[in-house]
């Protein structure tokens, strides 16, 4: 969306903000409507460098660093110890992207199309992906819940890395699954390729300027969370997992939306699972390995994360079941999205 | 069913079963026994003035006022504090239209027809939209028992109203979406009406009968609840999951059971489902609100009325995604019925 | 497997051991090999009878006796008063099967063919029916950990029976419906059989000569595992869980995953999820008629295996809806399988 472009004077405003010693909630407020351009320019700058780089390894990178944004935020968030933030995160831009960007897609489509149709083969793979790695997931933590609750929190943690490192295999061998064995279920997406609008050059520079700057205002937003929860009286749950998620994704999101206005239900859908599976199995497991630096954090989610977790998973391979949408079909996803949120928003 | 008709004597033998300071437990038996039949009458004559109405405010006005019945002993029930009857009759009826209503028309209907057939299409539109309201409907609760444990309990009452006014719009959306943009999906079902038995004027005086005699013998019955569970040992959850949900939606089972027989899987499947989603999104935001007047009524299930929920609506949405039903598939939800009951029955 | 059968040597080194009063743990795992080929040859000869009994008979003894094994550690798990270890082993063998049994199948098969198809309309009925034996399994144990903690525990006990009748109930009308009412449905599996390679008297001698050996192997099995879990430091829960499951049925997982290897899904899959309903709706409801002998059973779950239990089934009839596998299921199924067992392992 071009009109976000106009959000990167928040950058400088962010920066004058911070040297002024503006109050917090304001400088959290600018810090976040300047990571939502950056995310979008990184974004476009990987998808260049994508398709110079051609093929598999195209494909390969334009996976791999789509959700980089969600990285560096959960890295800063990570280093100032906003452990839980993190998690609620982590959780927040799966429910996010299954109920309110696929909600938002599926409402705004469908109020244009009566009935959009999508390749049901696919987003069957991609979603019971994901029904596999969510369980995958959360079972250390529902196992902590229930029968492991006296046991030593460093024992959590070993469990955390072995989750880690399954997850981040899954996620070696998905990459294999669909570059390599099976490639061919997922041809029919390659036409929405365009030329990229800058050089090769010109996008590695966009796309290091951008990670710099995401890294920096990152820093400058963590830094917000704590003082400003207490101002404004917003709990660390509602920001990690319904703010810090729309903020990260905002770009993203913007697509997928689009793409259901141009009746292409099918890279909506993908857009919006496949950013889940990959916080799933690669930003998660990632973030755990940079954790042993600092101190390791383990993945236990609270129950009702969890919760939300599954639920979202099961109402996304619900809709998959069906291969069609509408827009009721999009009422209810954000009525479920704003019930979750509305929960976390009275803590 | 016509020999339900008889049990209309019930309606003179509780009131003077009421004068006479009969046994509490045998004035909750009449006074179940006269709702049966007046629940089926009040069905009927607001079928025959949605006939006259015609089209789709016919339509609306049949949709909204099915479940009349549990909005009456609902409303008594919350008038006499018996919250806890009314969540868990709300959850019963659910529950009951699931497993014992749709488990009783699968086998009735599965043994006289090798294998019944139905239009998949229609049954994955309502049993989608009731998985999304249950996992709305039961956010709240599963929040408030995880995370929220120590807040304050207005604060559940502010979320309560929040989710009522959610499901309420979601219910004028769906009428929206049968009646006016997407009708075309519903329209193999409008062979089933016919010409009604009364005239408009009679239809009217008959609903209005029915209506005050269902709130007085809903009056009678509530007042007996809390005397009798006494005396017989019976919970009041037993009472309100079980109990109640049978006696209001007697008539409405028997349509169900009916069109079965006739090997019409599609209306006993919408009876059953279309039910439950009206009690969802119709019946307890009502409820909601107008405890309102009293004190205000919290929506938070207790845990295992919320697993309850969530299975029976994985078991319906596992059924509807094949379009075909047999008598042991009738035996088995039948049989978790059962199991819950029981585990209801032994507290 | 023919080389399961050398494993028959541990037959009588499991006994020497036993007189020469070897370590615990040797024991242990001396019998564990001993019973794995019992297991094959009882399942053989049960093949064999039930192939001279022919038809529906036939049908009815394979059926019924294909999980002797679990039946008979159970068993004696049972009088040894290991109720924790005979419920662990009933909730492992379901996600076992699921879990690895079928990843493992998906896996190779996947390897060899590129995408594997099914006879998605049997696995259908067979993972419907898994759905509700689970769900009715385990809402007794549901019941007992939220609404009824303060119960008496003979009312649990009493809970369970009533389950046990319903499952066994649904046992002998589920082999009606495939031998009788909806045979046809069953029609393409015929295929499978070959001619016995016993006669019917040496069938049945083979098969009471097995039957001794398990049931002496699994005495002997059972009376390891307390000394056993205190020398080594591996959980009760864990031997439960993974290990009982894996000795008593890997003949037939080693027979499933030949099957894939022919690319015979069907008979991969029938395998995996018929194991784990025959260990719902028979083994279990036998063992605690059984436990009415000596102590009676309840069949209250705790939390984990609960929800391991209901994920697998959800897996599971996720699994069964597309019709197709490929390796990458397999690979999702075996790391959830073993994220369960880790989980296990660290307690």
């Amino acid at each position: 969306m071009k009109v976000l472009k106009y959000f990167l004077i928040f950058i400088p405003v962010s920066l004058i903000g911070e040297l002024l010693h503006l109050s917090q909630p304001m400088i959290f407020v600018f810090s976040a409507l300047a990571i939502i351009p950056l995310a979008g320019i990184m974004g476009e700058s990987t998808e260049a460098i994508s398709h110079y780089a051609g093929g598999r390894i195209g494909g390969f990178l334009n996976a791999t660093f789509g959700n980089a944004t969600e990285l560096i935020i959960g890295f800063f968030a990570m280093k100032a110890g906003l452990f839980d933030v993190v998690k609620a995160s982590i959780a927040g831009s799966v429910i996010g992207n299954i109920l309110l960007v696929l909600g938002l897609s599926m409402l705004v489509g469908g109020l244009k199309y009566k009935t959009q149709h999508f390749n049901q083969k696919v987003i069957d793979v991609t979603s019971s992906m994901l029904l596999f790695a969510v369980i995958g997931l959360i079972i250390p933590a529902i196992f902590t819940h229930t029968v492991a609750s006296k046991l030593l929190t460093t024992r959590y943690e070993g469990l955390s890395v072995v989750v880690a490192i399954i997850m981040f295999a899954i996620y070696i061998l998905s990459l294999i699954f669909s570059f390599y064995t099976h490639k061919d279920l997922y041809a029919t997406e390659a036409e929405e390729e365009s030329a990229p609008k800058w050089s090769l050059n010109k996008a590695i520079i966009i796309l290091v300027a951008a990670t710099i700057f995401i890294g920096i205002e990152s820093e400058i937003f963590v830094g917000t969370v704590e003082p400003m929860t207490k101002a404004i009286g917003l709990s660390e749950a509602f920001v990690g997992i319904i703010l810090v998620p729309i903020i990260g994704n905002a770009a993203e999101h913007s697509t997928a939306v689009m793409m259901a206005l141009k009746n292409k239900m099918n890279v909506s859908i993908e857009i919006a699972l496949g950013s889940s599976l990959q916080i799933i199995l690669f930003v998660t497991p990632v973030l755990i390995f940079l954790s042993l630096i600092f101190s390791p954090m383990s993945i236990v989610f609270n129950a009702f994360e969890l919760i939300a977790l599954i639920f979202s998973v099961l109402i996304a391979n619900r809709l998959a079941s069906d291969g069609e949408s509408n827009w009721l079909e999009g009422v209810q996803l954000i009525a479920v999205y704003i019930i979750v949120a509305a929960s976390f928003f009275i803590v």
